[in-house]
C-alpha cells in the first residue's frame, strides 16, 4: 500500500491544531478515534503533542506525563500551553486541552507535563539489555477482519490502526482470556502514514486492554499516562508489547514497549489504570 | 532500636511544610538530604507530596509525576499547589517548588502533577504476577560502615538512611562494576520511623544511580520521575530494586519496586535520566 504524505494522512488531518493566539490552540477531536464513543487517550495526547511541539522550542517528545480527568468526546477542542523552561537540551512544557459544555463553558480532560528535545541531536550510542518482544511473524497474527472480531466492532479506532495481535494475547475475544496481563501487536496507522515520535504517543495506549486477558471487561480508564520516547523510529511496522504485573486494590500498571523495524526500543510508557467493577 | 515516632522523626521535620496561604507553603530544605551537593530528588519529591497531600481532599500520593527544571541546594523553598478536579475516588494536582536567587527572583526547581486518593479505601483484592526481588538476607549486604564505602562519603544522605545494598550491585563501590543495570537494597529511615506513602517518594530515588554499575561516574540528573504508590507499606524494612534495560542516546531509565516486609509491591516508579558525557 502506497504510503500516505502529510498532505493525505488521517492521522495528520484528525490530529492537528491550529494557532489560535500565543499558547492557544484550537482542535477538533475526530469520532474516527473512539472506542465506545469516548476518544481514546493516546490520540489525544497525539493532539496535546502536536501543540506542545509546536509552542515549544525543541521539536520532539521525550517525556510525557499526562493525568486523565474526565472522558473527552468527539468534537471541538482547546488546548492552553505554557512554556515552563527553555534549556539548551530539553525544553519543559504545560498543556490541558480542554472542551466544551452546552452553555460553553470549558471543562478540563487532560493535564500534561512534558520535557521536549531533539531526537536527530542525540549520540549513536547504545548499550540495551532489552529483547524485542517474541511476536509471530505479521501474517500469523490477527486483525479485526480475522474472524471471531479480536478487537469489538463498536471501536471506530480499528479503522484507523493496522493492528494485528498476536494469538497468544487473544484469547478474551473468543471468551478463553489467557490469564496473563500480556497484550503484543503489530502497529501501523491505516492510512500508511509511517511512525513518528508524535504517533507513539497514540501507539502507547492502542491496544486491547491487558485486563482482558486477565478476564476483565469493560472499559479501563486511565488515570496517568507517562511515555518515554527513545529514539527516531524507522519505517515499516511498530511491534507493541504491554504487560500488567499487578493488579490490586482495584487498580493496575500498563507497562508498554514499541520496537521499531530496525530493532530499536523506540518507546517506553507506563500507565495507572482503574480497574471496572463487577 | 526505637522506633521514631512524628515528634523525633529527622525525616518528617526534614520534609515539613508551613502553610502561609491557601495553596502556599514554606518549607526549608535540609543539607541534611544532599548528595554531591544538591538535594535528592526524591526528598524533595516528599516535601512537594506533603504539601499536596495537605491540600488536596484525599491523603495519599497514587501517581505522582515530576519533571525537574533545576539542581534544587538547602534552604529556604516556597510550594504553590493548585487543585485541578476533585472526584469521589481520586483528586488530581499540581505543585511547583522554588527556591530563590540572592535578589529574591523566585527559581522553579520541579513542577509535579499527581492524583491523590485513599489507600484504605482499596478493595483486598490482589491479583499479581509481580515476585519480590532476589536479594540477601539484610545481614549480608553491605552499607557505608561495611569497609570500602560503597555509598560516597560526600553523600549526607547517607547518614539519613539505613541502605543496606546487594553484594551482587556493589562492584562499582570498588572499581568493578558488573557491567548490569542493577541496584538493589533494603531500605530503612535512619530515624527508625517506619515507612509511609510520602517517605515511598523517596524511597525510589535513594539508591545510588544504576549508571554506576554500567561504569558511569557522576552525577545521572533526572529528567523526569512518576510513582505510583499501591499499596500502604507495612512496618519494616523495605527492599527496593531498581532496572535500567536501556541506555541509549545519552539517556537511560531507571525502574524502581519496591516491596515491604508483607511482601506486598506496595510502589512503582520510573524515571527518565541525562547520562554524564565522557
Amino acid at each position: 500500500m502506497a504510503q500516505a504524505s502529510i498532505a493525505n494522512s488521517e492521522f495528520d488531518r484528525d490530529t492537528a491544531v491550529t494557532l489560535r493566539e500565543e499558547g492557544v490552540y484550537d482542535a477538533e477531536l475526530s469520532a474516527g478515534w473512539t472506542i465506545f464513543g469516548a476518544v481514546n487517550g493516546g490520540y489525544l495526547l497525539a493532539v496535546v503533542g502536536r501543540a506542545l511541539g509546536d509552542a515549544l522550542p525543541h521539536p520532539d517528545p521525550f517525556s510525557v506525563s499526562a493525568h486523565y480527568l474526565s472522558a473527552s468526546g468527539p468534537g471541538r477542542a482547546v488546548i492552553r500551553v505554557q512554556t515552563v523552561r527553555s534549556g539548551r537540551t530539553l525544553s519543559t512544557g504545560q498543556a490541558s486541552l480542554f472542551q466544551y459544555t452546552e452553555d460553553g463553558t470549558e471543562v478540563e480532560r487532560i493535564r500534561v507535563l512534558a520535557s521536549y528535545g531533539d531526537l536527530d541531536a542525540l549520540s549513536d550510542d547504545v548499550r540495551t539489555t532489552a529483547k524485542p518482544p517474541a511476536i509471530p511473524p505479521i501474517e500469523h497474527c490477527l486483525g479485526s477482519e480475522d474472524g471471531p472480531a479480536p478487537i469489538p466492532g463498536s471501536a471506530a479506532i480499528t479503522e484507523r490502526l493496522r493492528l494485528k495481535l498476536d494469538p497468544a494475547t487473544c484469547g478474551w475475544a473468543v471468551g478463553a482470556p489467557s490469564g496473563k496481563g500480556e497484550m503484543r501487536a503489530w502497529f501501523e496507522l491505516a492510512d500508511g502514514r509511517d511512525a513518528d515520535p508524535v504517533s507513539l504517543l497514540l501507539a502507547v495506549d492502542a491496544l486491547p486492554p491487558t485486563a482482558f486477558e486477565l478476564g476483565i471487561k469493560g472499559w479501563v480508564p486511565t488515570v496517568e499516562l507517562t511515555t518515554h520516547v527513545r529514539c527516531r523510529p524507522a519505517p515499516g511496522p511498530l511491534r507493541v508489547s504491554i504487560v500488567t504485573r499487578n493488579l490490586a486494590g482495584g487498580f493496575l500498571e500498563e507497562d508498554a514497549e514499541i520496537w521499531d523495524s530496525a530493532d530499536r526500543l523506540v518507546a517506553q510508557s507506563r500507565q495507572l489504570a482503574l480497574v471496572p467493577r463487577g
